[in-house]
């Protein structure tokens, strides 16, 4: 009886959100990488991560050596904001616990004629345009011909000092509304495809201290990170996330910014934030 | 030692989403009246809520009464979808659960030249202008001279079927970036102005079942709700939460406009997101 009508009530809200119909066959799904793919064991479950190259690859190539070395087994994400950001490593960017060199600053890169783009809001509030590239949200500058990824939530960004080329081993993820003042002063480098549920029960911080832990034993701890590649074939989980740029979700774009249910009784406006838009993800053995 | 890396790293990060300096006595705090004070007990702690009968006054007296009869003590989240919302109630908006009759559409209201107005963003992408009214945030139409209130993450609004007027008991609160995209179509009567930490907590319900869960004992449950008005003053919290209209607010929102913090390399566009502006709180007994 409880499941009749949980099921009547909420197939309404629910429109709301879902895609409209779209058939399956042209909804394509493309395989992350397994060089791209990062498995963050958390207290609360498996975090899924694919790193972006194409944006950040010096980032992402530290990123991997850190991984691989097993220099996040252990530590905490030891500043911890609600509606803000999740910031894990050992707390040292300034280089004292880690022998990794600093990184020079990826904030954006310019845009590449083959690099595919779909259409998400032009103009954006924080930006001319917005779209997707292969499965990110980013923005992008016409008239510079510059394009960068967006903070959105679940997004991955190395931390800094003042200084642009400070970024080394800390990082954060977005865990609130979209803090895209940060975007182009970041070194952007991944995406969490799944396991949110996990990150938004890391511990938060202390308010009055900016976040920051002064009791270390409430941190939330990282049991362990595995990149993909260091996992047997046979053991690990492959990921296949949303081709952005099949025509599916090109119709899912279009559904978004153009409501039709009969659940809308204002016609909300034809815009898109481009952090809002549910990015579909398969995880299998 | 972890803890002097700690500070040093992450003093940076912090000044990119704290207020820049601002004399603690042009901050001016408000009180929140006990009968628009709500605590809700969660399995991750204590979620206090403002009601708004400003907006909403019909759903904010039928959600009072509801929670003084103990409606929702041991009823859950059925619904809960990652970046999206927690619905939470009976799982019947068609009354078959509840006595209360439905709640009329308070989507929107008259604006009132008496109402204050703190100034966010002109033009908002989902709004003519966006803004505070006594501590919510909030868009209006002045060709229309219509306001209502954000679906910003921590806002509650109430479930419905297609029809506008059918709301009843079942509420959700919003845990992702915002949906924008549904204001003016849902009673919005309420936000969490402490304790989102305890809603991200709440367990994610199926994602191939629209966040409706098929096994009930997975849902997080509401220990108990209760009105301040309900608690001796002796035993109960008192909350104050940032006065929007007094003269240190409007300086926080000026320096989140306008970053001029060595950190930003590219300073970021003079804008303002309504759902990206922290809202301090201080709870006291």
């Amino acid at each position: 009886m409880y499941r009749k009508y949980a099921n009547a009530v909420i197939g309404c809200l629910l429109m709301a959100y879902g895609s409209a119909a779209i058939a399956q066959e042209e909804l394509l799904w493309r395989e992350v990488a397994a060089e791209n793919l990062v498995f963050m064991e958390l207290p609360g479950g498996t975090v899924t991560i694919e790193l972006n190259p194409e944006f950040a690859p010096k980032t992402v190539q530290q990123f991997r050596e850190l991984v691989d070395e097993r220099f996040f087994d252990g530590l905490g994400f030891y500043r911890v904001i609600d509606g803000f950001v999740a910031q894990g490593g050992d707390g040292s960017d300034l280089g004292e616990l880690s022998d990794k060199p600093t990184i020079k600053a990826e904030f954006e890169r310019e845009f590449d004629e083959e690099m595919p783009w779909e259409p998400a809001q032009d103009p954006d509030l924080f930006a001319p345009q917005t779209g997707f590239v292969n499965g990110f949200p980013a923005a992008r500058d016409p008239d510079a011909n510059e394009v960068w990824l967006t903070h959105c939530p679940g997004m991955l960004a190395m931390a800094r000092n003042n200084d642009k080329d400070s970024s080394r081993s800390d990082f954060y993820i977005v865990i609130g509304q979209a803090p895209r003042y940060l975007d182009r002063n970041m070194n952007v480098f991944g995406r969490v495809i799944h396991g949110m549920d996990a990150v938004q029960k890391i511990e938060r911080g202390p308010e009055d201290n900016n976040g920051i832990f002064r009791d270390e034993t409430r941190i939330t701890r990282i049991r362990g990170m595995r990149m993909a590649t260091a996992i047997d074939e046979s053991e690990r989980m492959s990921a296949y996330v949303v081709d952005t740029h099949s025509p599916g979700f090109e119709d899912l774009l279009d559904a978004r910014r153009d409501r039709r249910q009969d659940f809308f009784h204002r016609k909300p406006p034809k815009v898109l934030d481009v952090c809002q838009v549910p990015l579909a993800v398969r995880l299998t053995k």
